[in-house]
């Protein structure tokens, strides 16, 4: 079910079939950079989150500019990374059900893992399959800061379940992961801010509790793209986890910075290449690069670098652009869309191919996409 | 990039790990059934779209049941399908692009082979392509006939493009193919049948521009799971291409009948295997099916055969549900999602988990997956 990449390496990017995923390589280095560059002089670790590429190449090269490992979702995510070489992975979620518990301990063999837990039942599940394999786990205690999805309730019903932890022979309690994912995508900085504001008083009251049990957060993880500044700045926050940071997206990229203007910390370096492959009329362009291409979820794409064309609907197979003017785009011409959401297209394709200067330099296995188990 | 199937023949579905693409055989064959009920008497050919399921094996169930064929809209889709033993594919589509083209016509050599084109210079790259290969490839004149999305305008346009890939000896030309994409989905029968009447006004109105011409369509073909027994009944369609219908989605559900009801034609075969991985309030559980799991773009998924459990928000990896009583839905339980839209649903996964009565039957590879070249 994995088809050959659609491109060579030293191919002109004119060559490259299409729908393909590009890395833009100077953009991406940028993006790498810059994340370093902005977190000069605090006292965080990176952990990146590897939802986003998926990709063992983009984890090894995150580590060597000193991440102290990623974050994924899913254990078969973590088997594909580890696989890949990469040695620490916090599984930054609940892992529930027998068959991803018995992976997950048997991973742990091979590689330093970490896990959440928000579930006195899940943590007795989680002893009990370190147990069978024999080995120790490192488990955080998920706390929910406001995004409102997964997680205890912080200061007291942390605590509760910290010590659970902390009770269980074959597991270490670690710390606590509060990521406050909806505050990501708020557009303005004072929203950003006033979310994680709550989200590191509701921290630092989950500290206490721990501390009146006697238990210690070695780890206070948490922050995505969006707000990791807030979070590294906040003196309880010691790690940190962006993910789509390397990539943006066109969702991303409609927060605003300070100056009321959209931020422009990180530059686009992920693209859909497409095929305009039918001009039915003056105004429209049909690209090969529908729903199966690219994830809709947060909106459409953005066409780069052409100014007057617009995506304006998905279907399965094909993209429609209105045209502001008719020689735009004519039939067989390809462009780059702007993914309106990174993580769920990067999962629809096999391999990323990194170009810089319009040439193929490199293609890199998207080694756990679909791995969603 | 393909993980290991979630599930082993004869296992329980409670064991089968998730998510899990789950197909319901007993739903399914009802399907296949009441395609073929619903049209005895009808002169038309049946070519189910293969977009839907990208599966061989399904295709081939479909044409032991009397289709002609199957269409699909990629070129690497189509060759996943010849390669499982399809002998006759559609790609009902326009293919622009020297790979593609080149892929395409030695396709024809191990099948047979039509496609569709709305522009002369596909035509004349359609030629080459045929010439190059030594083969000679069944043409379509794709034609608007509301969709708004590829297609020639109706009547003399189509004609003339006819006529130009009449005059190619490489090339076949075979008819029109009038998809009202558009009406599928609209939700009352009078809006459906008036958008099909048009259409039909439409092909008919080519129908006679070819015939001034001296061409004549031997296929004209079009029509979906919403709208394809007013195409069967029309007396200008003689093929019909449904894909849907062994499926059925959330948002095909919405479709109404003629008693103002919604449409129970077909039964939801489709389903998304989750687990709840999280329970952090009464109200809330979370499974771990998010938008890497199923396709959101024509709306959330329903939640099956649990009253008062309702899928609200998906994030990538997570699906939050709200639940009216706090005893629904314990950590750990399984539950089945009825996706919002199949197609870009079932693109996700690669294993299809065929059950019956709560026991897995048969695991079908979902061969095409990812097949968007």
């Amino acid at each position: 079910m994995t088809l050959p990449a659609p491109a060579r390496i030293g191919m002109p990017i004119a060559e490259v079939d299409t729908p393909a995923l590009l890395l833009d390589l100077d953009a991406f280095e940028h993006n790498l950079d810059t994340l370093d560059r902005t977190l000069a002089g605090r006292m965080v670790r990176i952990r990146p989150h590897a939802k986003s590429h998926k990709c063992p190449r983009i984890a090894l090269i995150q580590m060597q500019r000193g991440a102290v490992g990623v974050c994924c979702q899913k254990v078969s995510e973590a088997e594909a990374l580890v696989d890949g070489g990469v040695t620490d992975v916090m599984v930054s979620n609940e892992v529930v059900g027998a068959q991803k518990l018995s992976k997950l301990a048997a991973l742990a063999r091979r590689a330093r893992i970490s896990v959440l837990a928000d579930h006195p039942d899940a943590v007795d599940a989680l002893a009990r399959a370190a147990h069978e394999a024999g080995v120790t786990l490192d488990v955080l205690v998920e706390v929910d800061v406001g995004a409102g999805r997964c997680g205890t309730a912080p200061g007291e019903p942390a605590a509760v379940l910290a010590a659970h932890i902390a009770g269980k022979p074959e597991l270490r309690f670690r710390g606590i992961h509060a990521y406050q994912g909806g505050a990501q995508h708020l557009r303005t900085p004072e929203e950003r801010k006033a979310a994680i504001r709550s989200a590191i008083d509701q921290v630092s009251a989950t500290l206490a509790a721990l501390q009146s049990r006697g238990l210690a957060a070695d780890i206070v993880t948490g922050a995505g793209t969006g707000t990791y500044l807030l979070e590294a700045a906040s003196g309880v926050y010691n790690e940190i986890q962006p993910g789509s940071y390397i990539f943006m997206d066109a969702d991303y990229g409609r927060n605003l910075a300070a100056d009321g203007q959209p931020m422009r910390t990180f530059q686009h370096s992920l693209f859909v290449l497409a095929t305009v492959m039918s001009r039915p009329t003056p105004q429209r362009a049909v690209v090969d690069a529908g729903l199966k291409a690219h994830s809709v979820d947060s909106g459409n794409p953005l066409v780069a670098d052409i100014p007057g064309a617009t995506f304006v609907r998905a279907s399965d197979e094909h993209g429609a652009i209105e045209l502001a003017s008719p020689d735009l785009l004519p039939l067989g011409s390809k462009l780059k869309l702007i993914p309106g959401h990174c993580d769920p297209t990067v999962n629809l394709y096999d391999w990323l191919v990194c170009v810089r200067n319009d040439v193929v330099e490199d293609i890199w296995p998207i080694s756990a996409r679909g791995a969603f188990y």
